[in-house]
């Protein structure tokens, strides 16, 4: 068997395997970042690897983007598990750029860093043909970690910001539209080169004891609350009409384009679930960091599947496959 | 200018120059891992970056002992630092190979893994056209972390195992030899191909009180001193006829080959330094952990420099320039 034929998850699964057990690790391989345990501190470790032709195209994103964006991804791992990111590590290859775009590259990353206080602390560099970062960030889980298995039936289930703007920008980026307006192209071609980790929310709702179960949309709503109810052992159903949208993703988007909002990779919002009883609670916490939150759907018995209820009321299986590295695009 | 002309040092410096300083950050960009004190204990954070083509090449190694390599390049740099080792993450990015392959790979990690009591706790996978593998690894530092800028003049200076076999090995791979016998052949590319981290020593040198300097020896014994005495305001001599060797290296080089031993890199090695008073608690650890250890030189006044006191008594400068990612091979 090729790794084509295994794909991502089986190739994850595979390593899973392999691994033995460890005490002091609470959780390892599978969540948004590992956690272990020290005498007094709950740690949190995630990396993210981004290649060049692979994650990113140097023609289309600038390199101070790139920087942001390579250390979002991990921040936005972190924010996924309630924690506090802290340190992160850079290994970086590079092509032979200019120095100006190497310290451009640097400036993207400090500029994300400063705003939520990480410090960057080694990693390592070389020379290759293409552009491969990889960054690795360590935290703090001062409330524990929020899990993506703590999701019962009953919950609701919300989601931070607007999903499908990275994956209709992405789209634009690869193919031109004639009827969009710059502004609406501009904005959503930011979402995808310049997106947000929603480290405040996600703390906060770690703090309250909020959130039950948690992950960031990186591979697509369907796929990552697909992640969500296996790991938890619960079906879910989300209300199409619920799914927040921005104004210009609605603009913009055709009859084809919800695949997007559903399927599409890269938002980087928190996908949560927290019970019924919480709904003040969880708008507070909305209000109190300044990231709107949308209640989307609730957990069901994991016997009724994933489900998405349509505008005109049918339910149909919400099971695109998001992105697997190994297989190719959803 | 580009990143030829700057150089792997001028990146980092780069890198280090737009990095500010952060509380809790006892040691950053710089040395073998980073250095972070939270309340109650002291955690180090190191990676290393393989990339195929550049680091190695799987005409030449196998995908085990390239697990075993990936992972013993991260616990070196803990061992460096007087650390115990404890979880890693591991990114990578995989063409389409066998599972079979792609399983070796992890088994080879497993081993050197349990072997050092660390645990795989999380990653990053996607396909990629070449193999890319990026090993996080995040120890404890419990006798405090033993940095490159504790020399003082007057120190002896101390390696462990044997220099330049790793090297030999490698030009051995890339030029076959008709002079040389199948087991000095294996014993100098098993010596590439599967390094040995000294996490014990380092730690009992650390645990001591012994190691007022260290590092491991990567990218060679002339570029890794050069860090140490510029690190600490030190200069050196070395003893040419000190510089442990193997005896299959010693039946190997010619006489072009010492530079193998000076210049060469991915030994792994501890390279340290410790007070001329020490000398008999250092031969202790060195029984007690059964490695050897050499006392290879002295630390000196900077003004003297980084000199090799050759055979006949003459002092050159130990200033080769080993391996820079950016600029080339040495």
């Amino acid at each position: 068997m090729r790794l084509r034929d295994l794909g991502e998850f089986g190739l994850i699964d595979l390593i899973q395997r392999k691994t033995p057990r460890t005490p002091g690790v609470r959780l390892g391989i599978g969540d948004d970042a590992a956690w272990v345990s020290t005498a007094d501190d709950s740690l949190l470790f995630t990396s993210d690897l981004l290649v060049e032709g692979v994650h990113f195209s140097l023609d289309w994103i600038s390199m101070r983007d790139l920087g942001h964006k390579s250390l979002t991804a991990s921040l936005s791992d972190i924010a996924a598990m309630g924690g506090r990111p802290a340190y992160f590590l850079l290994s970086l290859a590079l092509p032979d750029l200019t120095t100006q775009r190497a310290a451009a590259l640097i400036r993207g990353i400090h500029a994300v860093a400063a705003e939520h206080r990480v410090a960057l602390v080694g990693g390592d560099t070389c020379a290759a043909d293409r552009m491969i970062i990889d960054v690795f960030l360590a935290g703090f889980a001062p409330y524990g970690a929020v899990t993506r298995g703590g999701a019962r039936v009953g919950d609701d289930i919300y989601v931070t910001g607007t999903l499908g703007d990275s994956a209709l920008g992405l789209a634009l980026l690869s193919k031109p539209r004639a009827q969009v307006s710059a502004r609406d192209r501009n904005y959503l071609i930011r979402r995808h080169h310049h997106p947000t980790a929603r480290v405040k929310t996600g703390m906060q709702l770690a703090r309250e004891g909020l959130a039950r179960a948690m992950m960031d949309v990186s591979d697509g709503l369907a796929q990552d609350l697909g992640h969500i109810c296996r790991a938890s052992g619960t079906g879910a159903v989300v209300r199409q009409e619920l799914v927040p949208l921005s104004p210009a993703f609605a603009r913009v988007a055709g009859p084809g384009d919800l695949a997007c909002a559903l399927a599409g990779g890269e938002d980087y919002e928190l996908l949560f679930t927290a019970a019924s009883g919480d709904r003040k609670s969880v708008e507070r916490v909305a209000r109190r960091t300044g990231v709107a939150i949308a209640r989307i759907g609730e957990c069901v018995p994991k016997k009724h599947g994933v489900t998405l209820v349509d505008p005109r009321g049918e339910s149909v299986p919400l099971a695109a496959p998001g992105y697997d590295h190994f297989k190719g695009a959803c």
